[in-house]
């Protein structure tokens, strides 16, 4: 869900740098994580979610992360002067760090901060007002509660999905996990409206726990005065929803207008939810 | 399986490098695939397979290698001078390249060749002598049909399971699929010896379809007279094998001396593979 940009500034550790060490974990075992995050105004409205989800991550995979460091950095970083609008998009990775003997890893080296940041990803304005159309991808999660949830450098199961389609009006694909069940987009998480109910597919053996989904789920209630639950999702379910969205830190939330054979109009629910996103983003 | 050394050389592109791109998609994603081989005298004789699985998993990856042109590269990439032993190891990784939109593959950028040598690492010589100590990692296999096999950059699972265990008594630990059929070391293949019949699970839900793995099924029953054969290896048909062993591109075949309660000796199958595999590598 990201469009092809120049990326306007880079950080490594830091420092302005283009490149990383060759032997650093990140390349070779894809042994690190990730946060893509929105930026207004010089600030990350949702700052706080994506460091306590790259701080539960990183304690889980046991990458020693300092996050008062990360967090200083990153409002540094932030602050930069950049030509352009006022929206940016601001991805962090951070790896394990370099070395190590083989998969073994040395604790000499310390984690690999990247910072980058580009413009706004520029999709057309109809894809929140009227909502998108989605797929059904082929390719499955694997499925590991070691690695569920994390939002680690693994994706090689996000590329091989999106290699599935070329056709620029379909937004994103849904995945399911091994047993068919619907998990989520490529690169958003998924919500339904059915039965009174907010629901979202569970992340507990495959998929990441976006923190726009977790934002959803703790604020849905009070906003919506619906429940917002996770429960499973099969096509069958999706399929007789009476509203289906989409949602990720970037783009905040897309309506979805159809799926396979059938197509919903943008339902007052998922407004709302939108519009509530939309203040947090100033957009 | 591999000891903490320092690389001798670095090639990225064919060209002396340390460094590479910051948005190179082996580090966004794990976006690519590596080979690991044992180079003798300026040469690695088991080239052809190693470029052949390089081959057959690139296009299961649909990332565009040219195999002459590696294997050209390669080729002068081993016989660059470097101070030291004869032997040495030589790791290529090739990732999808640059860029893109996030997810999404941009056609107009070529993969990216990364090739590293360093010396053989140093083992114990009991280790190939009276075997080794193995054990049994917590961290299972996720399953996924569309990346069995392959030797790509999302090893995060093996970090995870190498961080288990620190005693470096212990040479390399077991690997189980998520229903907890044991399918291969953390840098190993596995093979065991029983009832007449040499077995190493099949590579088809999870697992990486190693070269020596390969050579060995290949050529074993010529060299032995015996039928080799994959099949599902529960924990209880490792702990009735009357021989276990290890193998890799790199140290060949390590006989299992201790695995859970039980011990071996080294036994004459094991031998006689490890013998013939020594011979190719003149070590």
């Amino acid at each position: 869900m990201e469009h092809d940009v120049t990326w306007q500034r880079v950080w490594v550790n830091a420092e302005e740098a283009w490149s990383l060490c060759v032997d650093d974990r990140g390349l070779a075992y894809g042994d690190g994580l990730f946060e893509t995050m929105r930026c207004r105004a010089g600030a990350i409205p949702l700052l706080e979610r994506h460091l306590a989800r790259l701080a539960e991550s990183a304690s889980r995979l046991r990458i020693p992360i300092d996050v008062d460091m990360l967090r200083d950095e990153i409002g540094r970083f932030c602050s930069l002067p950049v030509d352009g609008g006022s929206g940016a998009v601001i991805k962090l990775i951070v790896t394990r760090g370099r070395g190590g003997r083989g998969y073994a890893v040395s604790a000499a080296n310390p984690p690999t901060r990247v910072l980058l940041r580009r413009a706004l990803p520029s999709y057309p304005h109809r894809w929140w007002d009227e909502g998108v159309a989605v797929r059904y991808c082929d390719i499955r999660l694997g499925m590991n509660t070691a690695l569920a949830g994390i939002k680690h450098l693994n994706r090689l199961e996000q590329v091989m999905a999106r290699l599935e389609w070329d056709d620029s009006d379909i937004a994103e694909g849904l995945m399911a996990d091994q047993k068919g069940r619907i998990v989520e987009g490529v690169s958003s998480n998924l919500f339904l409206v059915t039965g009174g109910r907010l629901i979202t597919p569970p992340i507990e053996d495959c998929g990441v726990a976006g923190v726009m989904r977790g934002l959803i789920l703790d604020e849905a209630p009070r906003l919506l005065g619906l429940p917002s639950v996770t429960g499973r999702c099969e096509r069958a379910l999706l399929a007789a929803a009476q509203e289906l969205f989409l949602c990720n830190a970037v783009v905040g939330v897309w309506p979805v207008r159809r799926l396979g054979s059938r197509t919903w109009p943008v339902g007052p629910i998922t407004r709302k939810v939108q519009a509530h996103v939309a203040a947090i983003f100033g957009s």
